[in-house]
């Protein structure tokens, strides 16, 4: 039985540069806290999510079902981040769909629902945001930030935006930029998305519609990129959903009708997806991580970029994951080693795929325990 | 410069019954023959086509620039399949989209264009046609039937269906049965194809028009899976289409316009596909692979499958083809020996991935080219 969540949402006047250029201005973030600020105000963990996660990282919603948040299983009592010991704060970033503002909000200048007019939101762009928060919260410093994929790199960017105000970083399942491979497959799902007519051009809303068959597509592909061959044979292989025939090999002969276990699956996994999630903000969500390089900067170097680094690290990775491949975070750690900062790294032989961050892999859950447990006994 | 290939086309009026219970009836086989077929009738070598690509095997089309087939690299006078020695024989598969029956021709019992009804094919079904075709060009026995891919499916098929008609069975790049992986990709492409508004449930020709985002959709999917993360690593990486500024990295800040060169290669690939590709064969064409199973009829025991063989095989497989990886052809190998049968086995070094059984690599030409040696000696 987990405890119980409370959400909240905190409004902010002042306009947050992008590094786009534009502004964002008259935003709600919205949060949660798990645990209990400490005097000394040195014991808060940040919590960044990736393209479809929220501000709920843990808990339960009152009086609601399977409303445990996302990384309920890593945060909570006497769990790896033990919220007896951290605060921790689960956020919501600008461009989301999930209570902070987003562009299914009205833009001020406008009065119009933002649609496609949201302005394009960054990793960097998010941290700075997230640090009004904390600054919000009278959190000058982090004990940790911790996020993984996509919140991984917010993580690792937090150690290079705001050095000083982060003493540890957690970066699971993650990559210091995206491969073309991985650009690609972002592409793919946004042409989806985009060329539904019932796209608008990202001003749907006013249509009255959603552009579902978009968001089922890119959903589908998410979910093939998140598992890995493996555990799609071990759980799915080729099995049908029904068998018609014992002659032909029980197949039903038909293009268009579900045929095999795992066309049935991601069918359901897009159905759902499409039901709950805006098309605008998959579109900035997966344009954020093809965007993130802080190498960029430095001539592609990684190991120049890690120079404004002053966290320490855990990076973690896991074996068969194929859209964050563990050859991705030993390139972090090399820098950061290149760099003489402290790292404690594992790879993890999990059959998982990029989906193992969030799952109960004991070995991992185990390695995140202990660097908390080394993280709380520093703090004391 | 290549030769001149001249495109032919037999007519059938016998049905071909189909594994479906289906049959097809009045239907025609374009084909390309080069080489001369011996007096012994003892030289003829059967090439199978994949997704993209028909009975336009090797040589040039008169008057027209860049007509090559699409094996012109490895068929044709002196080349590792010599059309000096061996008679060599391209056929388009009924249900494809480039001159022998399919979905675009007219159904001779209604007298409407077939569209979603044209009956699904199979591997087996294909391969029945062809052996058709043989039969009437006076071919009872091929020294060797080679595809790669989807054709490398048909050719195992053949040493099956017909165990005593091929001497030879050359597989490249391909598999005994696609993973769940592989099938989940096909169905997103389907899927994208099948919700496109203008599919029209298949009968998009009696609307005057095409379901071009989703074949659009369908083949940028196929070609992300075609190339390996290394090539398109090194032949776009995180490369910019134009850079706009030299501050914030130079990115224009948009999540519609083509920002990274990888996405202008993948919609560009997209368009033209969409142009000229039919959506109903696209449908036929992956569903036909993801049927393919020979083993499926034996309790999932390949080896037992594979009994039936007489044939001598050649199989290769390249590095980094993550679409139907080396394991799957050390597969075939270790059930084609369990069954004593002589095999040859190719593992290439390549970085192109699956794409690689197309292109144009030293190592892997040779093995085919001494493999054919071997083949013209022992029928001479």
């Amino acid at each position: 039985m987990s405890f119980v969540a409370h959400p909240q949402t905190l409004h902010f006047d002042a306009p947050l540069p992008l590094q786009s250029g534009a502004s964002l201005r008259d935003y709600d973030l919205s949060y949660e806290t798990y645990g209990q600020l400490n005097a000394a105000r040195d014991n808060a963990v940040l919590i960044c999510h990736a393209l479809n996660a929220s501000h709920h990282v843990a808990g339960v919603y009152e009086g609601q079902e399977r409303s445990e948040g996302w990384w309920d299983n890593m945060i909570g009592p006497g769990k790896p981040v033990d919220t007896e010991r951290f605060f921790v704060i689960g956020i919501n970033n600008p461009g989301s769909c999930f209570g902070s503002t987003g562009p299914m909000h009205r833009n001020p200048d406008t009065g119009e629902i933002y649609g496609a007019d949201f302005p394009v939101v960054t990793v960097e762009d998010w941290v700075d945001a997230q640090a009004r928060l904390l600054h919000a919260l009278g959190i000058e410093q982090l004990a940790a930030v911790m996020g993984g994929s996509l919140g991984g790199m917010q993580a690792l960017s937090w150690t290079l935006q705001y050095p000083e105000r982060v003493r540890h970083a957690v970066v699971v399942a993650s990559a210091p930029n995206l491969s073309a491979e991985n650009i690609a497959f972002n592409e793919v799902a946004r042409r989806a998305i985009v060329t539904d007519p019932d796209f608008h051009g990202g001003h749907f809303y006013r249509h009255g519609v959603v552009p579902k068959r978009g968001l089922r597509i890119a959903r589908m592909i998410g979910h093939i990129t998140y598992l890995s061959d493996d555990v799609m044979n071990a759980k799915f292989g080729r099995e049908l959903r029904e068998a018609v025939a014992q002659n032909a090999g029980g197949y039903k002969f038909s293009t268009q009708d579900v045929e095999f276990q795992i066309e049935s699956y991601l069918r359901y996994q897009g159905d759902k997806f499409s039901d709950y999630f805006d098309a605008n903000t998959y579109l900035l969500i997966t344009r954020a991580l093809d965007y993130f390089d802080p190498a960029r900067a430095h001539g592609d170097n990684l190991t120049r970029a890690f120079e404004a680094t002053r966290a320490k690290f855990l990076l973690v990775s896991f074996s068969t994951d194929w859209r964050f491949p563990p050859a991705r975070s030993r390139e972090m750690v090399k820098a950061l080693l290149e760099n003489r900062r402290d790292v404690s790294y594992a790879e993890i032989d999990a059959p998982h795929g990029h989906d193992a961050f969030l799952l109960d892999d004991a070995r991992y859950l185990n390695v995140v325990r202990s660097y908390f447990e080394r993280i709380a006994g520093s703090a004391s």
